[in-house]
């Protein structure tokens, strides 16, 4: 009595913690639906993608060249348009059609990383003295006496009830602190069950992207993970790529808290979601630690976006945050927190530190190049003495955005393409029927065109005269031209001349931010002990393609690694272990950000780097 | 730029901030009106008082004997009865009466301390530097370079705008922080005009008392009072005193949010009403410091009050608590802050300590005695080496509760009596018609009479033949027998033999509570250098009466000063200076608390403290 008990702390392995994920997964998307009826439109609405179907229930105007050529007859029989395309010369009643394909999908890989077990969320058992007429001493001082000098929020106070009110049997108390605050006091019942019989003390680790949101649910009393579930960001409705977002609340303030809202409400269904799966309340979450790039950070906060769409690309804020859960709108515990890895600038963000934290590439002897390639791609370079970071302005097309029959690497994309006994081969996620080409199929479809002549390193797609035997032209179910069908099928998947440029520019931008971070540190590709891929391209790529469309520096290919959604795994590190926030904000401060646009050079870089050669 | 701008000091007086206060209440009482309608109850519906009076719309009961004895024909004619008497037999309407006086009343005289004004709430003004493509700093982090490393909250991050969204004319800020925490940041507009053009930032101390609550509105850029306010405590209608609201709650746990909610209510009209009178909108009130008894502390912070009515007393935090006001329910700044001082026992509060505070008690080099005469009286007795605390339950009587004609010190109250010229003469506050006694008035009466030999040191009041001529037998408004009259008037105001009881059981409360303190610190009343005279008693009191009765151990009177109400003061320090709390702090850890009831003797010294003697 009197002094503060040692807190409990057991080592886990994060890969351990990450076992179950893809099946927790799988099991979640075998069973969910579409989480959101929002539209998507990877083009922002600019008439590109096809992909925002709407059926009038009544008064469907006719249907445009574009719509009649996208289009099945069924489907314009039966009403449906696109959205983009539409204009109703009367009133009219639409219904939003449900995306075509499931929003969850497969997770897998992480960075393997050990850490001690030590979460913000404690839980302490203590049993205080009861006053007396000697020692009238106040309550939470003598609760104080039993756990430590923390704070006690004015509602933790009031549930501070009298002594002998028969709630807490013997006067034993469960006290749930998160950082330096208490968040819960309840009284034990006198019998104590099993482990499993008491209530749920858990965290929720955030990955928000451009494009999807992973989260995990763990169990901070044991450092399990307990669910995981993923969903597609539905800001989507907005445009694929961050700019178009931007665009929209530079052109109506009022979108800002709309972006907002849809980003909040489907951080709430993957919370809820993951909480149905592992049988926990949502209010036993006292904590929720989130990854992201500073564009989902600001929205998601709901701080000013505008000064990212413009130069200087000033963030309001760099360092980490923690702020209670209410005020950012999240359903967990009354007095949850919500802890924000840090920025770095406003195009490398939390989720690169996050990177940086669980990839451990700060900590290497050698040099190591990290890349996160999204919409936005971060690229690292770094070892123990230096870390160098900048953004690439990818665009969408490695994940699926602006590419005629372009997704996300879900079940049904095509993520690999080879030339086999004279055709075309395409594999799929989970082997399903093609659905889809998703970024590490793109660039495999590119490099096997490339080695069969019908696209030029320049990136010229040959007329199909000049094309061998074995590969078919077919159009695809956009507005395109015809281009190479890569599957069969009900809708084949095509790739297209433009498919080809979008690549072009999306690889480029990717090589020349490589190339201008070796030059800037003073080393060559030699020197790389490590390049490591991160996300679902690095989880689905060929390394022979990588190299061979020269999306990397020309290193050997063993030192090319894909290390999975490593800002998951480093928001999970933030939820796992108070030191692993100290390690961030060290991180952040120890980066050095690299700015392209004004970096000599860079617009030689890009224009060489759009070269479809290793 | 760059540093951490100086703060700006300045000395104020604080007998220079309360100048004004009897004006800005006596202005006020000249125009408010009754702030509730609650009903008045002094004696807790013990039907002792005859104060709450109803008037039925219809369907009123016949009146009682005591009824009509105690209310006109006029008033039983047109429905008023006594709520505490009348038991309608079918359905009625009553329309509760507003008291029949106003319930605003004068606030004089306070202990003189001068502090430097360094209050929480601090204003600075800053120009962060503009973000650039070599330098894209984080807007929040430009802030801090200029202003310190103040605490960012989200609401305050999400008012972070872009540079150049033309609210800052030329990116000028005023930025204005409660303790450790940015609570607005501001453009400025270029063009400033005279100080006083600028929006108020300010603060208000409260003193809330069992009886009555005080406010006082600052201007925090300057020190200076704007306005200040009191009102009767409306928790009254659950009973004048502690014990009867204590067992309210334990009669029924609901009546404790009842409790609350009524206390918040007058401390928001308080508030509204200093706004009002200062021209200050309430949302520029950044900071409310509070002094109070423990158990109105834990009150208005919603905290258990039932250890409070059981013995040990032990309450639920003893520490000062700075806590959201959003959290306690108070309408001021979304970001303002309330801070309580600290409390040292269930019945030594947080009033004892601002007191301690205000009349410099524990930093002299002789002993000194502090009387704070309320419901419960706080005695504290110390110099720089040691200072003893004890709390003396006197009840009510020195607030005018369970008084026949008891009133607290209000205009027409009774504050003084003399033998004058063969015949008693009544001094009222403001000099008004006498329309009731408060605690001077009591004490002076009480001396009176045992001079002429009315009434025995021993507390009999003997039969009318007894008296000498001049000295007039009446009934009081309530139900009581007769008593002696001392003013005449449509509703004389009389003494009777249950209030001499009443008076001698406070006095000897209190007077007990003095000598166990002495007696505790091994000293005389001869050692004492000042005897310090609290709150309204204080400031009506009779030296000669006090001493006279033996209110207090036998000093010379030249000792005996009053010090008006220390704890508001106490409070005013604390939302003045930040150093106060501190102060207060380290004195509630000084104070040794002592327990009367488990003293030896204290039985003893209250029965001899009950005679009314010097």
């Amino acid at each position: 009595m009197g002094a503060r008990p040692a807190h409990h702390r057991r080592d886990v392995h994060v890969r351990q913690l990450l076992g179950g994920m893809t099946h927790g997964v799988a099991a979640a998307g075998r069973r969910s639906r579409s989480p959101h009826g929002a539209l998507e439109a990877p083009c922002g609405g600019r008439k590109l993608c096809g992909k925002c179907r709407v059926a009038f229930v009544a008064g469907a105007p006719a249907p445009s060249a574009v719509e009649a050529e996208l289009l099945s007859a069924d489907d314009l029989a039966a009403g449906v348009r696109l959205a983009c395309r539409s204009r109703p010369s009367a009133d009219a009643t639409v219904r939003l059609l449900p995306p075509p394909r499931t929003d969850w999908w497969k997770i897998a890989g992480a960075a393997a990383t050990s850490v001690p077990l030590d979460p913000a969320v404690r839980v302490v058992r203590c049993r205080p003295a009861a006053a007396t007429l000697a020692r009238p001493t106040a309550r939470a001082s003598r609760l104080q006496a039993e756990i430590g000098e923390f704070q006690l929020p004015l509602p933790v106070l009031r549930d501070l009830r009298g002594e002998g009110d028969g709630r807490g049997e013997d006067g034993a108390l469960e006290v749930v602190v998160v950082g330096d605050e208490v968040a819960e006091v309840r009284p034990l019942p006198r019998l104590q069950g099993p482990d499993d019989t008491r209530p749920a003390v858990c965290g929720v680790a955030l990955d928000i992207g451009t494009t999807t949101i992973v989260g995990y649910l763990c169990d901070l009393r044991t450092g399990r993970q307990l669910a995981a579930a993923s969903a597609m960001n539905p800001q989507r409705s907005f445009g694929a790529d961050l700019i178009s977002r931007l665009h929209a609340v530079l052109d109506d303030p009022a979108n800002a808290e709309r972006l907002r809202q849809l980003l909040l409400r489907a951080v709430g269904r993957i919370v809820a979601q993951c909480c149905r799966d592992a049988g926990c309340a949502p209010d036993r979450v006292f904590e929720v630690t989130v990854a992201a790039n500073t564009c989902m950070h600001h929205f998601f906060l709901g701080l000013d976006v505008t000064p990212l769409a413009r130069s200087p690309f000033a963030p309001v804020i760099t360092e980490g945050l923690d702020v209670p859960a209410s005020d950012v709108g999240l359903s967990i515990h009354p007095r949850g927190r919500v802890y924000v890895l840090p920025n770095v600038a406003g195009f490398v963000g939390a989720d690169a530190v996050a990177g940086l934290l669980a990839s451990g590439l700060g900590h290497g002897e050698r040099w190591g190049l990290l890349l996160d390639i999204g919409t936005n791609a971060e690229v690292v370079l770094g070892h123990r003495e230096r870390i160098l970071a900048c953004s690439a302005a990818a665009g969408p097309a490695f994940e699926g955005g602006n590419i005629s029959c372009g997704t996300v690497a879900r079940d049904g994309a095509i993520s690999r393409v080879a030339w086999e006994g004279g055709r075309l081969r395409a594999e799929t996620v989970g082997g399903s029927p093609a659905t889809g080409l998703c970024g590490s199929g793109l660039l495999d479809a590119a490099a096997v065109l490339v080695g069969l002549g019908v696209v030029r390193p320049s990136g010229r797609l040959l007329a199909p005269e000049a094309w061998p035997e074995g590969v078919r032209a077919g159009v695809p179910w956009s507005e395109e031209p015809e281009g190479v069908v890569l599957a069969e099928g009900e809708t084949p998947v095509v790739l297209t001349q433009r498919d080809v440029r979008e690549l072009q520019l999306a690889k480029g931008a990717v090589r020349a931010a490589c190339d201008i971070l070796l030059r800037t540190a003073g080393i060559g590709p030699e020197d790389l002990g490590e390049v490591l891929l991160a996300g679902a391209f690095g989880n689905y790529m060929d390394p022979g393609s990588v190299l061979a469309m020269g999306l990397i520096p020309p290193v050997h290919p063993s030192r090319l690694r894909s290390v999975g959604n490593v800002a998951g795994t480093g928001a999970k590190l933030a939820l796992l272990a108070r030191g692993a926030r100290e390690d961030a904000a060290a991180l952040r401060d120890a980066v050095e950000y690299v700015e392209l646009s004004t970096t000599p050079g860079f617009q030689d870089a890009f224009a060489d780097a759009m070269r479809l050669s290793g």
